[in-house]
């Protein structure tokens, strides 16, 4: 689905943003993206879980540990993932050219990449890429760089919020790609939060975590990652004091970072690769909370309740299915099954009459289905998107 | 896809097949099903985990419990599934209906639905579909049965062998009902076993298990099943002796079953609902059975594999990464992965020149794709599809 986002300039006191394109993708679009600090300033990031991470997650996991970093170089087009010791030292030279270029040391950058599994990173193009965007890095290149780190994303994905913090108005902003059907495999993820808060490394980590879990996660990134998935937050301290652990400030700036996030994951579920709608599918009345998070996930990567979605076709057998095979025990005779506000399914039965109502539900581009067990206080929630003939056309032709 | 099989006549001496078209199905093609021993047979099901299990199931556990039965009657087009205690009224209805034509006791039939979830089975119309599948049954009757037990089947499944056991030859023919896309979903199977052979209903059953776990589990319908999957073993003990527990007739009875349930899995993915190939994934290697398990679960559900296996793209690092994201340990740079007998990943990398090679292999109706994990003696194997825009097209717009 193709978005129309109004692209107003986005400005992170403390970092600048470049784009260039290097040719490593062959459609000559951009393909290098950077952000650069001012100073080293404090880093959080929460990366894949897939044993196969690539070679810049790796390098990447060993950077954020130091606590502070100054600039994030990023290509797309090639992930620099399956690469094997090649890929590592790869990704290690492309810190080394950013650092000289720049005039840091390598060991403040940290590299990411998203794009083609198993091929070896063109070095050759990629050092044009590292000079020309850190030539173009600008404070107004946010937009630029969110265009820039596309694959096959349909449109660039930013989100942002501004936040009274003591006194002081905090920006929080953040760019993140990725398309559609990440809950049910692993189109890689990126995702960046920028603001000019002062937090300490232990602080942003925190942040990190609470993004990743607020949101994120719900497309299911935390379990089903592809080899690149990455989330990184970078606070650059322009604005504000300190703020202290447990204090209302920073409970303010941690609601406005997990709602930028929340939107941005929104975007992910909306976008390309035939995605027409996102949903959100809501268990509650599980006997804990890991297993509504397994009926969630059931139901959300179940085949036919996506396809089912993409029809707006009120199919409450496909959801009460999946919610059957899920391996959690329940009473099917106390499940609930609502489709917006239209119950659709009730004590084992269809409810009649329900269906054109919750067709109208279905036809929205975004709507919600609750599941209730009926069973115990546990809740899950994901966000999934529909599964169309166009996603399967596009994978089913194109090498990622 | 759509098989030619030769139709050639089977008959297993001791049963009886009828079919019938009553209007269940809008179409008007035939939609009841009916096989009939000549006197109680021993029994043996394996039936679905779904929580959701239909009216049917519930009723064929309590009837299967009994060790003997001598009718089985099927109805296509609807599944008497979340049809509350209306649909098991229904269900024995329908046994005492069955019963009372052919002059059995209603505890000697069960009953087996499949088609629409979440309606009342239409009583009126399935009475007169049971009177005239029951006029209809003849010794000869097996295809006719094979083609009126479809749903979205484009094509009847039936497989049989016949084996020399004791000095005498024994048939076991074996017919099926499902089409693709079982292995991530659920669409509905039934599996039937016909066998002249005489067997204990302790054999029977344990025959049952032995072609689940030989050939349909590996199409996930132990897991992932629908309200209605039910797999039936009847012996009518027409032909030879008693088969002794452990002895090598009974083997070469369990091998001939397990071949025949073979056949019919994997003539069910290549059926219908725009599967287009049937492969086989074979993990190797693995720490434990269950590991190697979950590793082939996922591969054989991620939809950019399905994807890849319709393209006959031998992208093997979208394999790699849902191997990675399966949640087992394992040591990347140990791993291989072969398409057919073409190595295109080893050593963490991908082999260099293996494309084209292994891109013929996917051009077959039928390959396997093995990976070798390196970690350990676990080994698990399915039989999965692949993902064509026609299933997503056909999903979309249906209302099973």
């Amino acid at each position: 689905m193709r978005r129309r986002m109004r692209q107003e300039p986005i400005e992170v006191p403390g970092f600048r943003f470049g784009a260039a394109a290097c040719g490593i993708k062959p459609s000559r679009r951009p393909d290098c993206g950077l952000v650069v600090a001012d100073d080293p300033v404090p880093v959080g990031a929460v990366f894949t879980r897939n044993r196969f991470a690539a070679a810049p997650v790796v390098l990447g996991r060993e950077r954020v540990a130091q606590g502070r970093l100054q600039v994030l170089f990023v290509n797309s087009g090639n992930a620099n993932a399956c690469t094997g010791p090649r890929g590592l030292a790869d990704a290690r030279r492309t810190t080394r050219l950013v650092g000289a270029r720049l005039g840091v040391p390598a060991s403040a950058v940290a590299p990411l990449s998203t794009g083609v599994i198993g091929v070896p990173l063109p070095m050759k193009k990629l050092e044009r890429g590292i000079q020309a965007a850190s030539g173009d890095a600008s404070s107004g290149g946010l937009w630029r760089f969110a265009r820039a780190i596309r694959t096959t994303d349909a449109f660039p994905k930013v989100a942002f919020e501004r936040v009274q913090v003591g006194g002081a108005t905090i920006t929080v902003a953040g760019v993140a790609k990725g398309a559609g059907m990440i809950a049910p495999d692993m189109a890689t993820l990126l995702v960046f939060l920028f603001t000019d808060a002062t937090l300490s490394p232990a602080q942003a980590r925190w942040l990190a975590r609470c993004v990743a879990g607020g949101s994120f996660n719900e497309l299911s990134v935390d379990g089903d990652t592809s080899t690149n998935d990455s989330l990184y937050v970078l606070a650059s301290g322009r604005s504000g004091g300190p703020l202290r652990r447990g204090s209302a400030d920073l409970d303010r700036l941690r609601v406005a970072s997990v709602g930028v996030g929340e939107r941005l994951a929104r975007l992910v579920a909306l976008d390309g690769e035939g995605a027409t709608k996102a949903v959100s599918i809501e268990v509650s009345g599980a006997a804990t909370r890991a297993a509504a998070r397994r009926v969630v996930e059931v139901v959300s990567r179940s085949l036919l309740v996506k396809t089912a979605l993409h029809g707006a076709d009120p199919n409450w057998g496909r959801i009460a299915c999946a919610v059957g095979y899920s391996g959690e025990s329940f009473e099917p005779r106390r499940v609930t099954i609502a489709i917006g506000d239209v119950v659709v399914f009730r004590r084992g039965c269809g409810v009649a009459g329900a269906r054109a109502a919750a067709r109208r539900r279905m036809l929205r581009d975004e709507f919600s289905i609750r599941i209730e067990l009926g069973d115990g206080p546990g809740t899950a929630r994901m966000i999934t998107s529909d599964l169309s003939p166009a996603y399967v056309r596009f994978n089913s032709a194109y090498t990622t």
